[in-house]
């Protein structure tokens, strides 16, 4: 049985990112993969592209799908083992997970960091425990420290825009004034490594990632320096990992503009979206040639059809 | 391509009323049209019968559905250009319409009047942007100032049961303590205006609606003398547009009773429901045989049917 | 027409309880009954299985399912006739009901017992209103006395592990804080009763249910003597009937145990869940063999399918 939870989960990330933009090419190619199964969407958290795109790509394989928002549809879940549960949590994920798991062939999972306990975000419980007690593939729809389906259609989006074999890729932090997630600018570094990519990470001092996300990437403190040459600025912001869930700084000076863009390589610039105007990202760039925010999320459907598509075929074996 | 927004967009109301019909006697006669294509509806507000109807409608049509709550499955989204988002607004709409134009072949948006800012609410400042943003149709499932789905399947309705040629259509405001926005008062008049009806509009003093929507409909003060010789009564409430968004009075004379229906020529009464009992009009109206709301409310899945079908065979040109 | 409301509404239990092992063999062997057809799903409260594996079981038998949470989607319903509608109920149940049922082939609705009215709460007055006004079938996805998806999935769970011809149920109060339904208890008895097997039920004095339901069950006040011998033990905390939606007590002596369970003949354990662990039971048992509790909840699929089967037949007519 395939997961698909991390970049741990893909055996050939090249042929994984050719499966995308095949879908793109043909979206009803393989619309009889999933027939008379069913996908089950349970989102802790808000989300927009991650839910039409996900629910788009089921439907384009033919899949069946069944969304739900637990605690507002259903109740509050425990995952602590062994727990007396007196408190507000009406069901016990073993329950809970084993259940979905009968009724559902796949089961995607959105639940987002809290930032108040960086060890109990960094165990992404709730995947451990839909993993051992659902019996069915995990889909990752963003956990507390990862996104891989937005990293897979990052990755599809550099493939299809890049002028260079080995192309420059900055992600640079940007301010905000929100404790965000660390999960996006985790996922997008722990595929970029294996990507014949140059990666540079920029951010303030203190908003380091953990180093198992940065791998081979360069931390370069200094974000104009960062920015020379660059053929794709990656911007997102994060609070702090090492003072967890901080907002140490929203410095403004780190918002990208074209000043900031004429400093790359006739760069392109992405953003996972939702993107806040003129606070993260200038107008100017976000409603210019470079922006490729659009595209990206346009294909969150094919990276979701391509993560699907493994899925439904690693449950034939 | 073709939106369906207002009056405007409809080349041939006749043609659009009979298609409706037709598609009442033979729901799945047009099953293969929506194929492989997928209709988002964004509710930005709440929803029973349009929510219903017209995802059964798209159904009926062979279209995939994807329904979204979008505030409460999503976040809130920022319509101004410009601004510094560093508010509640997470995201701006030319992403956000954008990116769903980017997973769906068709949009349907209800985003209801704030009643506070008149020239924002007139201004339909959401549609507007998607129909900028989104490069897909967009469908109006109820805006600020217009219901079309609403007024089509009234069209249909009046069509059905009319025993003359030219009926008298009289569109009457009822009491009501809270304001309520004058779309489908508004889109009422604008869809009776190229029918073959004679509109009468009847309101207290101070209720008057947009002149642009009441067109040639007479308007009489006297909601008894309005009622004379009525073969439709079309009730609604709605607040004031010229003391934009007040309640300038509930006076109940002007709840529609059967002594009220009486001064009708045998007249049929219409609401668009949902119909407060007893405060805008009686049970002994509603329970009656003069009833036809929810004859009127069953076609609003026809009058889906007949937009959408538009819709898709716009966009095969 | 056939409703799905109660046992009175099964003709043959033993071919219903059959037809659920066949679906559950074959899921979709009648995949073509349902087509065209659409079951509206109608929530006035929280779900988990119901909401899933009803969504399941309707599109393995080729329904479309339109899901909707009343309250949260679209507004307050009125249920009393009669009555000036000028409170926060914005819509009656004549017509919401009215309405919904000309779109909708089939009505599935949800709506617990408030617990403070118990003649109320008895009268079903929502599900008794939607079967006078939606004239097509209506499906019981648990009412304030009654969960017959449930019951049904409890027979065939019994039925499917049963070792005797006429197995030992008893039917156990079991602690909890808050006040609960009687629904799913009410509805067990009103099953088992006509299975061919010895209903015991055992709580605190004080938690009787309502004799009508009890039938031929024999009441045991004392825990320990009524588990001797079962078969099954049925777990399910419920408030009081008789001194209505009051918790007389919450006495964690009647939490099942593994102790508990060493009373019963090598007995198996059943809860319709969610269940709080060590509250209500220990983890001991829930995570032992003799727990049947995911077992059960899988059968839900099952019961849902044999029962909107039976409904889907009964339109044929």
């Amino acid at each position: 049985m395939k997961h698909f939870l991390s970049i741990d989960d893909v055996t050939d990330l090249n042929q994984l990112i050719s499966s995308g933009i095949a879908a793109k090419r043909n979206p009803f190619g393989d619309s009889e993969l999933g027939k008379n199964k069913t996908i089950g969407l349970l989102f802790f958290n808000s989300s927009l592209r991650t839910r039409i795109s996900t629910q788009k790509a089921a439907q384009n394989l033919g899949l069946n799908v069944i969304t739900m928002n637990v605690g507002q549809d259903g109740w509050g879940l425990e995952m602590e083992e062994g727990v007396i549960m007196n408190g507000d949590k009406a069901e016990h994920v073993k329950e809970a997970a084993a259940v979905i798991g009968s009724y559902c062939d796949i089961i995607g999972i959105r639940s987002f960091a809290g930032l108040q306990d960086r060890e109990k975000d960094y165990s992404e419980i709730i995947f451990q425990q839909f993993k051992k007690y659902a019996q069915v593939p995990i889909v990752n729809l963003e956990s507390a420290t990862r996104h891989p389906l937005q990293s897979l259609a990052d990755c599809i989006t550099i493939e299809e825009f890049k002028l260079k074999q080995r192309p420059k890729v900055v992600l640079t932090w940007l301010p905000h004034f929100k404790a965000l997630p660390q999960a996006v600018a985790n996922s997008f570094c722990e595929w970029m490594n294996p990507m014949d990519v140059e990666l540079v990470i920029t951010h303030p001092e203190g908003y380091d990632l953990a180093p198992q996300f940065v791998g081979k990437g360069q931390v370069i403190y200094d974000q104009d320096k960062a920015l020379e040459g660059a053929d794709f600025v990656y911007g997102k912001n994060w609070s702090s990992y090492s003072n967890y869930g901080q907002v140490l700084t929203s410095d403004p000076s780190w918002m990208i503009t074209e000043a900031k863009m004429a400093l790359t390589d006739n760069g392109k610039f992405m953003h996972c979206l939702p993107v806040r105007r003129n606070m993260k990202v200038a107008d100017e760039v976000l409603d210019g040639p470079r922006s490729l925010v659009i595209e990206q999320a346009a294909n969150r459907e094919w990276s979701a059809q391509a993560a699907l598509r493994e899925v439904l075929l690693g449950m034939q074996h």
